[in-house]
């Protein structure tokens, strides 16, 4: 049941800003291809984040591996401008043989930790500095907005709608991966959850209403091939779909599983609709709500004891739509075995190929992170980036199962501090500070 | 120099909600297989938006005749719970046999008016639903965010940096086109450039210079492979960058194409960089500037006289920063002949296929729209909705080249009043009404 793979391979390498290729020859050009180690990290977090869920970073240690440039690659490259045929026949042999350390996926970070580092000659960590970026940025960006999402709903499903309104049909399928990691529970995005072994959801659009004569008949249609059905009731009137709900139940002696609201006020209707149900003897069919929601808006609606089953949940989910970017960079810290840093106005930054060590205690609350150089000896706490490519060889056994992220993940944020990982939070959740030999190194660089 | 496609064709189809084919399984069991018409348009403009460019439809067109359910796919599909063989059959011998009219691109549109409406038999429009929405979304938000950003720069040139922020390389390459038809000048984009033939642009990191003994060598080097170089002055200090510009240019005897600043006060910063350069007799060296801008900040250093010569901006317009998503919905419209509309509260919808005309004076500006229904006499000014494909047939000679997309953009945009397309109008830029007969229609559906 695995989905045709998106993404055409032959096009993959040349997802790269055309700096890179011009830098890169002139790297080529005067033999700058030492060992360098680029970091990947945020400066700070966008406004409404105290947190980001790492993510991303396994795809990126499987696409390595077998990036190439292909004969049909190289010929569209071969009619830019300025490139000369030196690079194209290194690209042509281009063989990823570096190392790659990353955090796992859905690991919380915070300002300045590395989501991932990665050594290697000079030419080639240049060279792949978009793929990276756009890759980790896109689904740390979906993940952190899903586990909010997860935090507003507590225990109840919520499913993913967004499709429709992510940018491009791989951004929405690389979302159902960063949903389930963040927490979500299922999706109506057919090719993501088959890419990925997700549960698919799915109930009805109001055009199926539309199309028939009557509401009710339409609900008897559905039911004839599905056997669980979820009604959607508001096209004309929700309170009187529902009632066409009952009374079709009745008539046939069968029970839906749910109704689902998409317009209107959703708590309101939900407790009218509540007790339509109840005093039908439909206890046991849930009621889904959707329609404009996001985790404030379903967090209003818990707070105020709406009874709802289930959340759907679009565009705000599939866009970040208040946070859709992170302010992700990918910066040299180390080149020919010399701490780099660059120090433009405002944008300080740590020099040094990096660890960081997070520490808990015996209840599993996380204390705080220390950041420091990965050539010190190991600092109080869990080292937190792990090699998933050595030398251009995968470390066998260092991907892990998505379920395994998306439990880590919700093990990471219930062991922060509650205040600090509240919706409304301005705060980093966590504590990050320097180890002296950091400190140090970064003063007198 | 075509570049590999990115998608593979053997995924597109299954660009689905379940919720489609679940639908889809009750109109085949029902026989709900009539005539139906859909229609793509959005009901309110998000904050600081005024009018929203149409993008994406003409790739829809493409799409649409070659869409088929491979052996893949429906192995795939054979997988998902509760999906019957018949409708696994009807998949496996789809093709589309509808209609497609849709707005020119480029054309800037207003809350109720379709950017496309698709006719055909049910379960076929249907089924497209999400891939509709998806691909045109995605553009649409991405061109209007271009078009924001034209306004601001006026003359100035402006490159696309966005690819390592964009959600998803399929994003940043379809951003490319929709930018190109915003009205921006070039792209770093490699794989988006040559998909779309547009003009590529690149300079150097500040990586480059970091791994060099020094600056200077950093500048000599990447000259002897750059005959027309961009020189990234600010990764230790602006001034002191273009000083060694300067005295390397002497030194050479060449002239650079121009210098770059990616951080601090860039108004400021280029005031002094022009008046360097022009007294070492290099007022033809350019001066470029990048870093966390969006179409406010370009048009903030165009108010206070920034001597910029051209603009780069990356995540405020690959993600459309401050409304990365728009309120896009495909409604059925007609069904078998006969006119549908939701009455959800708050979601009022107009009923019928529709067509609108926009009314120009002489001297072109515009002067309103009249949206009606499809089936009227025309109206005063000029249909906006033409055939793209006809009976699954493409309509020879219906899509145009971007580059007639893009003049009509800048033609539309500059006949529309300035002050309602001003960055900060908070209404509409045009009024749009409606004809009788479809006013008589809603009110009395």
């Amino acid at each position: 049941m695995d989905a045709p793979p998106l993404l055409n391979p032959a096009a993959l390498p040349l997802a790269v800003d055309l700096y890179e290729l011009t830098m890169l020859q002139a790297y080529l050009h005067s033999g700058l291809d030492g060992p360098a180690t680029f970091s990947l990290f945020f400066r700070k977090l966008p406004a409404r984040r105290s947190y980001a869920v790492a993510c991303g970073q396994q795809e990126i240690a499987e696409q390595l591996p077998a990036l190439r440039f292909q004969r049909t690659a190289l010929d569209a490259l071969a009619g830019v401008p300025g490139l000369s045929p030196a690079l194209l026949d290194w690209l042509a042999g281009f063989r990823f043989s570096g190392t790659l350390r990353a955090v796992r996926e859905g690991t919380p970070v915070f300002p300045q930790e590395p989501i991932l580092e990665i050594s290697g000659p000079l030419p080639e960590v240049q060279l792949l500095e978009t793929l990276i970026m756009n890759q980790v940025h896109t689904q740390t960006v979906l993940a952190t907005k899903a586990a909010r999402v997860r935090h507003a709903a507590g225990p109840v499903p919520v499913v993913d709608f967004s499709m429709r309104r992510a940018h491009g049909i791989e951004a929405s399928v690389r979302g159902v991966r960063a949903f389930h990691v963040g927490g979500l529970d299922a999706t109506s995005n057919v090719l993501g959850g088959l890419s990925y072994g997700m549960p698919l959801s799915g109930t009805m659009a109001h055009s199926f209403i539309q199309a028939h004569e009557s509401e009710c008949q339409a609900f008897e249609d559905f039911w004839e091939t599905s056997p669980q059905p979820t009604f959607l009731v508001d096209t004309y009137d929700s309170l009187r779909g529902v009632a066409r709900v009952i009374e079709l139940s009745r008539r046939l002696g069968r029970t839906p599983a749910a109704v689902r609201i998409d317009s209107g006020d959703l708590g309101t209707q939900a407790h009218a609709i509540r007790r339509m149900l109840d005093e039908a003897g439909l206890a046991e069919v849930r009621i889904l709500v959707s329609g404009n929601l996001d985790e404030q808006a379903i967090a209003a609606l818990r707070r105020e004891g709406a009874p709802v089953d289930g959340f759907g949940i679009g565009t705000a989910l599939g866009v970040s739509r208040d946070a859709p970017a992170l302010d992700l960079v990918y910066k040299m810290v180390e080149y020919d075995g010399r701490p780099r840093a660059k120090r433009s106005p405002g944008k300080v930054q740590l020099p040094g190929p990096k660890q960081f060590w997070r520490r808990r205690d015996a209840a599993g609350r996380l204390l705080g992170d220390t950041l420091g150089l990965a050539s010190e000896p190991p600092q109080a706490g869990e080292p937190q980036l792990r090699a998933l490519i050595v030398d251009g060889e995968p470390v066998p056994g260092a991907l892990e199962p998505l379920d395994a992220a998306r439990a880590h993940c919700a093990r990471e944020l219930a062991g922060l501090p509650p205040e600090r990982i509240a919706l409304e939070a301005d705060a980093p959740a966590l504590d990050v500070s320097l180890t002296p030999a950091l400190r140090a190194l970064a003063e007198h660089h």
